[in-house]
């Protein structure tokens, strides 16, 4: 007798999988330059503010914004230059009133200044005098303490994908190392008496394992590590052995058997006798793919494509 | 006085580089299974068609499409069953006229056969004898030899990038080493004596090289493989030394320097006297990153931000 499907909705087949999975907890720790694409296994903290001093945004001249007050292209405001600021150090000079210091962006304000005017906006009166040419406000063209980030605030949650931004963040911070989840292992087994490997010559009516080669660039796309068990013939004990084996080492198993019903029948049967609850779907709506198994194993995923 | 930058349209900025960048002929031949999101080196073509034998595309009878003509429900052909073909082997078995063969998913076509019929147009009748309940045409169910990659097709061109389904496609037939083009290697340099190792503890007026690391990460994202050249002091020296080094032994530099007029025009020198014909933009129309600066020197990009 032909043997019918039950298909189920892919959502619904999803949903069955999710609710039967149990979770995974193992994390490393690993360098964060090496973090790329791995995902974090606890919520980041910022072990101090950033910036982490008062930082030019802008070239210009650190000043008291008081004295900028009023100045205008005709109406000028003139300030004594007190000196540059070094940049990656503490500027020696002390800003007084009607003084401004030349900065470069990214230095650090001089004590007494509370603004800067870009360079653009100022011009060079006499070698030791400044022409300011329009007025700021207090904090203009200046990042304060903790404005990109404060001390404590969770820059990073947990399960968040580390991309390149989120590298250059943590290194901002001085994390060097960051806690993630470990790669899931995903063990692939083929079936077929007609499936050889790929580098062997092809006999009449056979093919080569394409599916374990697929399945492991998808794995290794997704940023599993994909482990693979060889190709089996289409009996029940060999498949059980591998199958359970795989289940031993891996998080997630996935078997490309043969889409003839009985070699379907066959592994579904493997699959129920690896734990529980085994076989939760026979079948799939969706094209290609329909005579799908979905499984778990004692918290652990099987699928059979 | 200050410096006003003439910025380029992102578009232009890039056409202007590109056409001044030498192609770079550097290419290896790798296992395919390690070639994921690399790209080829030139066209593949298929060293034998695929599949490689006349194979049934569903669970069934192979048929003599002829012997079912006129079939159907209410008045079904009757046919031998001669016996079962074998995944994996050329079916030891002839079909004659008015007989069938029991045929899996992927099984080569005996002899004789043209057609197959899916199991679910048929009923066994007696244990040799099966009831076709409708009508195939020549070639219907079956897979003709080539039919999915003939003999010597490019399967690929020169310049794919390979996914999960180019690798399992090259395994497919057989291919298991690839020529690709060589991951370019990009030089990393930053400036800045404000800026201090990810490791290193933040003094005041200090920032950690988040560029570096950024870029490390964009690069890897994308395919190359990033070489950092550490933290340089804004000197013109110390500058072109590394830079020198890093284009000698690079295919792409970056260096991430200080936005300030005087560092960038630093830079601009640096990059001018590293090779012909230099600087080709100072200053791209995007924000952030106006006062990017673009070179080529001696056919190798290298880019200021």
């Amino acid at each position: 007798m032909p043997e019918f499907l039950e298909l189920l909705p892919p959502e619904e087949a999803l949903a069955l999988l999710l609710a039967r999975l149990a979770p995974r907890p193992d994390t490393e720790t690993i360098p964060t330059d090496e973090a790329l694409g791995r995902v974090t296994a606890a919520g980041v903290r910022a072990p101090h503010p950033l910036p982490s001093f008062p930082r030019s945004t802008v070239d210009g001249y650190a000043v008291r914004a008081a004295d900028t007050f009023g100045a205008s292209d005709t109406l000028p405001a003139y300030l004594a230059l007190a000196g540059e600021v070094p940049m990656g150090a503490v500027p020696a000079l002390s800003l007084l009133p009607a003084q401004c210091a030349l900065i470069h962006t990214g230095g650090m304000l001089p004590e007494g200044a509370d603004a800067v005017v870009m360079v653009e906006h100022t011009q060079g009166a006499r070698p030791d005098e400044v022409e300011i040419l329009r007025a700021v406000a207090v904090g203009e063209n200046v990042l304060k303490i903790g404005e990109d980030v404060a001390e404590g605030q969770e820059v990073l949650p947990a399960g968040a994908r580390l991309r390149p931004a989120e590298i250059g963040g943590l290194m901002a911070l001085g994390i060097t190392r960051v806690a993630v989840a470990a790669c899931p292992r995903v063990g692939i087994l083929s079936s077929g008496d007609e499936v050889i490997p790929p580098e062997q010559s092809l006999g009449p009516g056979q093919v080569r394992d394409v599916n374990a080669y697929t399945l492991s660039a998808l794995v290794q796309a997704a940023g599993g590590e994909p482990v693979r068990y060889g190709i089996l013939p289409d009996n029940a004990g060999a498949m059980q052995t591998a199958a359970a084996r795989a289940l031993a080492e891996c998080d997630v198993v996935v078997i490309t058997a043969g889409s003839s019903a009985s070699t379907r029948d066959l592994t579904a049967e493997v699959i129920n006798r690896l734990g529980q609850p085994g076989v939760l779907a026979h079948g799939v709506n969706v094209r290609p793919g329909k005579p799908t198994i979905l499984g778990v194993c004692d918290g652990r995923p099987i699928t059979a494509l």
